[in-house]
């Protein structure tokens, strides 16, 4: 994977705003004044829990597999995942009309899975370990010479994850701060290039759980530190961060800023309630981030990226 | 109440517009291929689970509140409400500087009762039965000289409903189809009063549970007809069609669709899993009109109006 190894440039993200386009909905951005009044600032939401998958995911995936050559796309796409950027890849192949090969474990939510071969991709099952997903997906690729779409260790998924800041920014010029959640990284490594570049006086955190704060101890070792925990309910945070993302966040993210698993809950519930939407775990640690530093965020216009809305209605938090 | 009983006409409509635009959202519209492939046909979700309180029923409060005299708006205004309209007048009494007076049962679920003190409001609690509702206002009313507002039957409150119609129209010009829910029938007769002035081709349908059939039975017969049972699980529509908009559907409704309970429960579901936000179950009426009627609405640009999300997460139907 190394030719796509390259830390994008804002240039980039553009490039990747324009591919995706025709692809992906702009969505939209939600304010609360209940949510407000409970921060004690103003909140702007961008909603990826309305993009197509239901994630920002789908913008870099569809970056990835629109900017393959036709040789290349020919032989197909796959990847190893369990969550939102699964659906992506699925998606993004079915659009562009190649084939797509998705390692899952075999405990995967059967919902995941039926979302998955519902785009038409091809669903190879395996072992829930890391190295059995790993071993299985290069049993997929010697197979088929497909392209590995890796979900965030890679420049055209930050490039595109980065789009959605792009348009965050050209509806809302007058953030001070954008928070996301970080896992393995994409997201707020695209959102640091998009923001930085258009307002270098624009503050950037990534929010994590306490109990999965491997970017936050990374940040503060100045090299990549290990998960020790995946307990955390935010699952879409269980990631390692990546190489490449963490080499974009250690130089240019403002901070990162951890909660607890209880303050994440609590804050999914709040927006559930007072905002009508649903939203994944992992977009509540944003939230919970705010909601215990009023101090930090006072009297800015704090935006937050929405990251995605798939949970499992039959197994709710609360 | 026989000052507010006149048919609003569509400049009442845009003037009601232009009153509520410093304080209503202009709500998103929102489309999911999940959806569209679910129903053979283009549905745009003019999203009023968005807008402030969560439900439509904001315009409509806001209008009226601020449409009363300053000696009227000053001796406050009065509902009996244990849905979105009490917290819909709570909120635009709020904004407006002045005193609301909501009644409401006592065994109204503890989280709208909190919603709607939230905003300011003096609840008065009576006994479950709209005898005693309507009587309990009446005291409230001799005591304080507010100003009633009625849910639905009010010239105001239409004219005020009938504004999500207006934006809906504007964004998406190319509707073929429109369709609410109607309970008391305030959202639909003002959705007919601008859509048919917008464009007089347009079809406006209503959709009403089967066991809440009142509006589709008055719509046969020419003229109103008692409701049979409050069954539904669509706690929106248990409600008696209205005077006012009932003269106005009766003349310009195409029809009136009725869905079955578990086909309400089962497209509400459908919206949570695959759209992301959380609808009412009144809001999953038209979409089960339409999932169940593929053949009238093939190859249309059909236009749901989400009506609210307020719902009880602790008590979902499934």
């Amino acid at each position: 994977m190394s030719e796509y190894q390259a830390i994008p440039s804002f240039d980039d993200l553009k490039e990747a705003h324009s591919i995706i386009q025709d692809h992906a909905h702009v969505t939209p951005v939600l304010t609360s004044e209940a949510v407000n009044e409970r921060a004690g600032t103003s909140i702007y939401f961008k909603c990826e829990n309305f993009q197509k998958v239901g994630a920002f995911k789908f913008r870099g995936a569809c970056n990835a597999i629109f900017t393959l050559s036709d040789e290349e796309a020919a032989k197909g796409v796959a990847t190893h995942s369990s969550g939102n950027h699964a659906q992506a890849v699925a998606l993004a192949a079915k659009i562009r009309g190649i084939k797509a090969y998705v390692v899952m474990p075999k405990n995967a939510p059967k919902v995941k899975v039926n979302a998955v071969q519902g785009y038409g991709a091809e669903v190879t099952f395996c072992e829930p370990t890391l190295e059995a997903r790993e071993g299985t997906l290069n049993e997929v690729v010697e197979k088929t010479n497909a392209t590995i779409i890796h979900p965030y260790n890679d420049s055209r998924i930050v490039a595109g994850q980065g789009t959605s800041a792009i348009e965050f920014l050209e509806s809302h010029p007058d953030l001070d701060t954008i928070i996301t959640p970080v896992g393995g990284g994409g997201l707020l490594s695209g959102t640091l290039i998009a923001a930085k570049h258009i307002n270098p006086a624009m503050k950037v955190y990534g929010a994590e759980p306490e109990i999965a704060d491997d970017s936050y101890r990374s940040l503060k070792a100045g090299s990549i530190q290990p998960v020790l925990s995946t307990a955390t309910i935010a699952d879409g945070l269980r990631t390692q961060i990546g190489a490449l993302p963490f080499s974009i966040i250690k130089d240019h993210v403002d901070d990162i800023i951890t909660v607890s698993e209880a303050d994440i809950i609590e804050a999914m519930r709040f927006i559930w309630e007072r905002m009508n939407m649903i939203i994944e775990a992992s977009c509540a640690v944003p939230v919970a981030a705010v909601f215990n530093h009023p101090e930090k965020f006072k009297g800015q216009q704090v935006g937050i990226i929405i990251t995605g809305g798939n949970v499992d209605l039959g197994n709710l938090p609360w």
